[in-house]
């Protein structure tokens, strides 16, 4: 990517507002381009107006809801990159709701994609997907060539999101490609609940000096990326053409087991405190087991590669929470 | 499967009055079942209710769409095996209107395993899935351990919805599989348009005396199965518990190049003839080229195995539509 692609260049973030878009909003706006944030700013979900402090008067917020068609008929017009990160991503939720998951992280993919079929062919498509769609991986490091088996509705309507992207791209020629993340970190998460996924929840439980419950023996592996270098990716996926029409893993270098990772994060945190409890059953029902990905063939073609090692990627984490923390778990987003 | 397994077994058919549901319909009315069958009707989606003539008395309509979840709630209730065979099959029409295709195919499939998990945990559900989802195969035979790499609209909501049964079997014990049929031929399928398949139309066109338009030079490869084996097959997955929680394909052994299915189907009618052509943009751009599929999975796990051979299935096709042509290509469905 040259550093000048983004200069000027249209940009739109479908949750913008949210954990990894607000980031990217923050990237693209010191990058110079315009940057419209797309982002429904239903409660629980993500969306934090404080996320975009400091760059509110470089960056343009449209509260709309993907699954509005009129709305993201005319929202798309324009854009030259699309980074479509809005989505219901609680794995839990999907199972009490499965309706709503669907018309979120699936409906609505079609509706995004129709628009651009229709209303504006020029727009570049970059859809983040998830390592979820594979479900308990047949082996380590997990490649693309593994069958794409999800173990929970949410898993089941990201992949079907996905496969969306593929087949406009394809079929269309609405340039697209998917980035399946593994688990990213880092400021800007949504803290107030535990049903976004355990690291942000850790991270508050750590800092809040409270006990983390470790599922089992704690020996399930994850792989980890700082949300800066997941930042660099999406940046990456949007400028190369070389990546249309596929779906990447996107994943960290380091791999660490659930209870290796508390105690780095204990350590770091200087609070907090762990303890090994049984599975709950809800969890254990779409337990994935260990997971790392192999994110080579997205490095090969675009060039990226992760700069943040887990430490310092948890050191800054930890510092813009202490910072931060009130706007991150009280009842209200802001 | 032992024989008596489904004498007064309750039943349910969704897509009861289509191609396959009818004919599975009369095979359960024969072995004593109590058959229901429901379905929508929607004009020109494969529902006929000629096709339960001779049966009328021996099972049960209810007009009733699988997207009505208070419908479904109640219709499940006391239904001990669920075929689950309604859908939008045209994969023309799911890139037309994507949204209507999301509905029937995947939102409705949801809305037929909550109404299990809510309210009748007892039945056990078979899927009717389709070796669309594969899409373009890298090898031959497609095994299930191919990659699912749908080219349409269509693939990808039956994947969706052949994911969620599998889901559900593994997390909420509604016991569900799935199978991937290839090419299903035989009596009792619509004909009166192109949008469902290519071999219904060709049977048309050679009973007419019409010409039969193969794409290319004719030589992609398909798997058939008569529509009384697929029946042996959803019998078999129905009363085997050993098939729950997977997908298996449902092939035929013997396949056959476009060309030489329908120089065998002409001379086999004694009319029609068959010119080549070029591809149509909008066909090619979702064609998969040669497939057929490795059924063994399935095979060695309930012991079917297809019985008519391709030339004994296409005469009995023929005969049939010969005697009642009228009831399929009209444009009244009775």
């Amino acid at each position: 990517m040259t550093p000048d692609f983004y200069r000027g260049r249209r940009v739109m973030i479908t949750g913008g507002l949210g954990f990894i878009g607000s980031n990217l909003a923050h990237r693209l706006a010191a990058l110079g381009a315009d940057v419209l944030l797309v982002d429904s700013l239903i409660p629980d979900y993500g969306g934090n107006l404080f996320n975009i402090a400091g760059i509110e008067d470089r960056v343009r917020v449209n509260v709309a809801d993907v699954r509005q068609a009129s709305t993201m008929n005319y929202l798309v017009r324009d854009r030259d990159v699309i980074f479509n990160l809005a989505g219901q991503v609680s794995h839990i939720d999907s199972m009490r709701d499965p309706h709503t998951d669907l018309e979120i992280n699936c409906r609505s993919q079609l509706t995004l994609l129709e628009a651009c079929r229709h209303h504006n062919l020029h727009a570049k498509v970059v859809y983040a997907s998830t390592r979820q769609i594979y479900g308990r991986p047949d082996h380590l490091p997990v490649t693309e060539r593994q069958l794409v088996r999800p173990t929970d509705v949410n898993g089941i309507n990201k992949a079907a999101g996905e496969y969306y992207h593929l087949v406009y791209n394809n079929v269309f020629g609405v340039r697209a490609c998917a980035l399946r993340l593994t688990n990213v970190y880092g400021p800007r998460q949504l803290l107030r609940h535990n049903r976004q996924g355990f690291i942000g929840w850790f991270i508050r439980l750590a800092l809040e000096d409270q006990e983390i419950q470790v599922f089992g023996d704690g020996s399930q592996i994850r792989d980890f990326v700082y949300v800066d270098d997941a930042v660099e990716a999406f940046l990456a996926a949007g400028a190369t053409d070389a990546v249309n029409g596929e779906a990447f893993n996107l994943g960290g270098d380091e791999h660490i087991a659930h209870r290796d990772l508390v105690r780095l994060l204990v350590e770091l945190a200087g609070s907090g405190r762990f303890r090994f409890v049984e599975w709950p059953p809800d969890q254990k029902a779409i337990d994935i087991g260990s997971f790392y990905a192999d994110s080579s063939l997205f490095k090969s073609r675009t060039g990226w590669a992760p700069t943040v090692p887990l430490r310092d990627g948890f050191a800054r984490t930890l510092a813009y929470y202490r910072q931060h923390l009130p706007h991150y778990v009280g009842t209200s987003s802001v």
